[in-house]
């Protein structure tokens, strides 16, 4: 498919002012583009600038309010829920990962539960803010529903990301973020894109039927919790899901199952909101709530090598620890730059002539 | 397969008898009686009384301490750290638990890592604890290496699960409680035994290669992750497993990956211990550190029934939500009694002999 690749500052910069244009200080534009950017850098291309007209419509359809008040409604010395006032969840969700951050400061640990928030890019940005801090991140979102619990025809849940990041010492942290889907839905809108077939076990049809035609997930079908079929545990990528659902909004007051919110502003709202926007779920734990951090580090660092240095099944050549693929795929990004497609450049043109600002300029075509 | 039925009294009062006999406390003999037998009556036979005889052979070659001083050996205000001087696991885990719980009570979250222990059981047992005080209950565990990650063919992991408990209002709390594999082990147990044929994704040979052969295990080759395959998401259950490894074992002190000790007593050390034991990780989160229980409650019988009544795939009755089916199990096995399999019966008549106590008698023959 073609593609021109751009640097990361010029997309930086271009971010930044659409942020700005729709009515963000300078410093929620500035988080904003950074969390925004992450999922491009990392090779989660779906969930990037490719969004970033997405979030423009929702701000148009007062869906997302520029300017929150992002307040602190309950707490203990463990735990807060937040309000996000219907802000970006890529400015809320880096706010209450902080609080998690300084609550784990003084009693060892902290847990935020979030309400009335939007979509708030990927996991990973958030979690790994824990890391500077000797701590271990963890990050959940729900989101609005396309997955089929097991049995069911109807989607009832998110791909509800789990996010748990690890420090070590001299090896690079542990870095798991992922859909508790067998496939993200940004693997399908590939697929969708190529006409492809996709795997059986990722979809179900609008009959509850696997099937291998991607098209199925808008004709009424679904995507399948991890796990596919009840054969092969599908029911814990559902129990998964559902765990992310409750934490996030059944806890903080917010949307839950069938009725989160859509992303796209197209889609009408449910008709009923059990709570307020969608939710998210953040904890942090000091490493030294438990053991010397050090001591720690070194024994992550154990853990880490001898599973990499794993014998592999042939064809394989290594065991590889969750994060490395996208560790890999930044440190390329940074130097290549980051490959966008056409439909998302044209989105880029769309809001430059839009917000009359100039469009970054490709550094390589294909 | 031929089984006979005991009541749940009868098994009680053996098992109590038989953990005095290994110099169990009698305080301490109740709860690892309690522990083990919930397994068998929730259905979850490989953990229950089938595990009896492991545990007094264990206790035999003194890997099990009947009378554990059990202490924290670090802690703050929402952590601790749990030496459980090579007692029952039985035993550590709810006391490690009640400490998560006490914990909440003061600051909102408790979490608790537990080094130097032995196999606990089924993990909902301790997480369920926290139902009675308003909480969500977390528990994790590793376990001796039968799972290969992603790419490897070496077992670098148990089969870890993950165990959260949420509280409801009326209707009954949700509780899941899933190994991290495609499979549980006592699934491969039994295919084993009718010399049956595992589906594709649930095992892996000494090669690596997906096998339906049950006896491949114990030819060299895997347990596989949740989700059979990389093109299915195995990375994530292997990334499931990683965490469930590194809270319970890393943070804590206690063995992790390759070097959890295993359950068999006839299964040598492994050469190299970087910890003390097994590791467990417990969590309980009080429900108004988040926002008053009687809402969170209402909302949970919200989301529960929702789920519930979902239009399901031809042929299937209904949604289930996770702890449906062990539930149902329990109220039948506390009405009809629990049925043992013949090599388990000859277990206990084996300890019956050996410690000179009289035999459960069973109360319904096949």
């Amino acid at each position: 498919m073609p593609a021109q690749t751009f640097s990361y500052s010029q997309l930086f910069d271009f971010t930044k002012t659409i942020f700005q244009e729709i009515g963000c200080s300078p410093a929620d534009a500035d988080t904003a583009t950074k969390v925004l950017l992450s999922a491009d850098l990392r090779g989660i291309d779906s969930h990037g600038v490719a969004r970033l007209n997405g979030y423009v419509r929702l701000w148009e359809v007062q869906r997302v309010n520029a300017q929150p008040d992002i307040q602190i409604i309950h707490e203990t010395p463990s735990t807060a829920v937040v309000n996000g006032d219907s802000g970006l969840g890529l400015v809320i969700a880096p706010k209450a990962m902080q609080i998690a951050i300084d609550k784990a400061k003084l009693v060892g640990t902290g847990w935020v539960s979030v309400q009335n928030s939007n979509h708030f890019g990927i996991a990973a940005y958030h979690a790994m803010m824990a890391l500077e801090h000797n701590m271990i991140g963890i990050a959940f979102t729900n989101a609005s529903p396309l997955v089929a619990p097991t049995f069911s025809v109807e989607r009832l849940l998110g791909t509800n990301p789990i996010c748990v990041v690890v420090p070590a010492g001299e090896e690079p942290p542990f870095i798991a973020d992922m859909a508790t889907t067998t496939a993200a839905n940004g693997k399908l809108e590939i697929l969708q894109r190529k006409n492809g077939v996709a795997p059986l076990g990722w979809i179900q049809d609008k009959t509850g039927k696997s099937s291998t035609d991607p098209h199925e997930l808008k004709a009424g079908g679904a995507l399948l919790p991890l796990g596919g079929d009840r054969e092969h545990g599908s029911n814990k990528g559902y129990a998964l899901g559902a765990i992310v659902d409750i934490f996030s909004a059944v806890l903080s007051g917010a949307n839950y199952g069938p009725w989160v919110p859509p992303f796209p502003a197209y889609v009408p709202m449910p008709d009923e909101q059990p709570g307020k926007g969608i939710g998210h779920f953040f904890g942090a734990m000091r490493i030294d709530a438990f053991r010397p951090a050090d001591e720690f580090r070194q024994h992550m660092d154990k853990w880490i090598r001898r599973f990499r240095s794993a014998k592999t099944v042939k064809g394989h050549e290594k065991v590889l620890i969750p994060g490395d693929p996208e560790r890999e795929m930044e440190k390329e990004r940074m130097k290549i730059g980051i490959p966008l497609l056409n439909p998302v450049i044209n989105d880029l043109v769309f809001l430059a002539e839009k917000f009359k600002i100039k469009l970054p300029v490709s550094i390589k075509g294909d």
